[in-house]
């Protein structure tokens, strides 16, 4: 991209390596937990930050692990690499699908490698809580491949590969791709706001991506049925990867050719066009902590504040 | 996108308003079905073609449905706009993830508009059928909002809302984002086959985002897995709703400054570079249903084969 991205976008640049080989060895996961590995301390879905706003881990197997343990990948090179865990709690963690007050102080406070290890740990260790069965059959399912699939118990019993109505399936961890964009006409640009919203705060429009569309289809769809207005010329941005619960934010632009707005009463609070002044200023007292004149922008661990920013930097 | 994409991709471009207003109206779907729906032959996950080569659909109300019934969209404007439907199998069908022959067919017979409601389809009642069950709970679900939508039945059932064991889950079809990427190094192409592929066929790299990256970061952990080969400067080029089961192709491009390969035994079988030459050739052999003499080129319906496409028409 030859326009300015801050970079790299918040939950991205994780310095720990997936090591994927890793994975399908439960040889030598077991000798990872059993020597030198480390699991990620959490409450609930929440990260458990130190006094200096730093993720917290405990040491394995000293202190023993009561819950499933999903393999997040290795710190360190060669002879010195150790393994990073997280554990699914026993119970339903709480929360809405939605950022909470844990979450976004998580974003407030660390770093940009800390921030990346949590959210694909919460990502993971979320899906996990919410499948312990299976879609296909529901009977129970247990952790496989170091917490990067699921299996329906009856793959894991022997006795049930002869019975007819034996499942088989295996589940893997689900990310959802979710289009926002920013709309542009005469140098204006579409946002709206959604009834939960902080107060007088405005974004980019977005929806997820449904079975049988392009991300260029699905742009065009959202826009049309949350604004009434119809897309061109869409083009890809930036990505992010998003917690909460599982995101993967595809963030485009796209112009429009008729301004007229027909909003979208169930969704939607509010849909304006908003001009390059507006959006500038709003842009730079969120850096202040505060609204701007016309409107608050999102905060700049949002994808959608990276897009307006790199729309205000490339004319 | 400036350069030449062949357009609309194989899957884009349905004739069909999803009229996502009308899924949460369950009156406008019952007067839908009472009076115009039309509902879509499928032979399992395969379609029934016509012998003209088009899609095959049923009249309702006066062919009774059995299963569920999930809603695509409406054809037509106004007054005459007509409901179409497509069935939940009964029972899982056969078939792996992967295109079988009846999708192969299909996408070698229909036409463009036709190939996108059926793959929807397909993708849509594939996923109802291996979902008849709460991943969070183990409850049977049951569909909802038009088949956007399955509901716990401890959703459904007003009595349980008092219960501490109360799910109340709702699960919506999924969509699994796949990157797939050309990779080059001094006008060379990076391509690799897979075991399962046609004799002497190479095809782009590819593999699925995982919670907590970017499509950026994605492209650049499936290369290295894969091929052993970094990447820098990935960009976005095309993207394709695949329903073997339900793929977002997201197709990218990446430079390389070093060619050495270091292949990943268990995924593939070879990864080679290839030269501008070779790969124009085999897309002029593909053509003609044939080989290329370097290798087999992807079919013209793979998002690859657009890929190579594009990076051959960019210089
Ligand atoms: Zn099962
Ligand atoms: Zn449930």
């Amino acid at each position: 991209m030859s326009e300015c991205l801050p970079a790299p976008i918040a939950f991205a640049g994780s310095p720990i390596d997936r090591a994927d080989h890793v994975r399908a060895d439960p040889a030598a996961i077991a000798a990872l937990l059993g020597r030198k590995a480390k699991v990620l301390c959490l409450d609930g879905l929440d990260p458990v930050l130190s006094d200096d706003g730093a993720l917290v881990w405990r040491d394995l197997p000293t202190e023993a692990s009561r819950g499933e343990l999903v393999f997040l990948g290795l710190e360190g090179e060669g002879e010195h690499a150790r393994g990073c865990f997280a554990e699914v709690p026993l119970n339903l963690p709480p929360g809405g699908p939605h950022a909470g007050p844990g979450g976004w102080n998580a974003m407030a406070v660390l770093d940009v490698g800390e921030l990346a290890i949590y959210g694909a740990a919460r990502a993971l260790v979320s899906w996990h809580a919410r499948h312990r069965f299976c879609a296909q059959c529901g009977a129970a399912t247990v952790i496989a491949k170091g917490g990067w699939q699921r299996d329906c118990v009856s793959r894991t019993e022997a006795s049930a590969q002869d019975d007819p109505n034996h499942c088989g399936a295996s589940h893997f961890p689900r990310v959802d791709p979710v289009t926002i964009m920013t709309v542009e006409h005469e140098g204006c640009l579409l946002l709206g706001r959604q009834p939960r919203f902080p107060e007088g705060r405005y974004s980019a429009l977005a929806g997820f991506v449904e079975p049988g569309e392009t991300i260029e289809e699905a742009v065009a769809r959202e826009t049309f049925e949350e604004a009434g207005v119809r897309v061109r010329d869409v083009r890809y941005v930036i990505s992010q990867p998003w917690p909460f619960p599982s995101s993967l934010m595809i963030g485009c632009h796209a112009f429009a050719d008729d301004p007229a707005i027909v909003m979208d009463e169930t969704e939607m609070e509010d849909v304006r066009w908003f001009t390059r002044e507006e959006v500038a200023e709003a842009l730079e007292a969120r850096t202040r902590g505060e609204n701007g004149r016309a409107f608050g922008a999102p905060p700049h661990t949002a994808v959608a504040h990276a897009l307006l920013a790199w729309w205000l930097s490339r004319k």
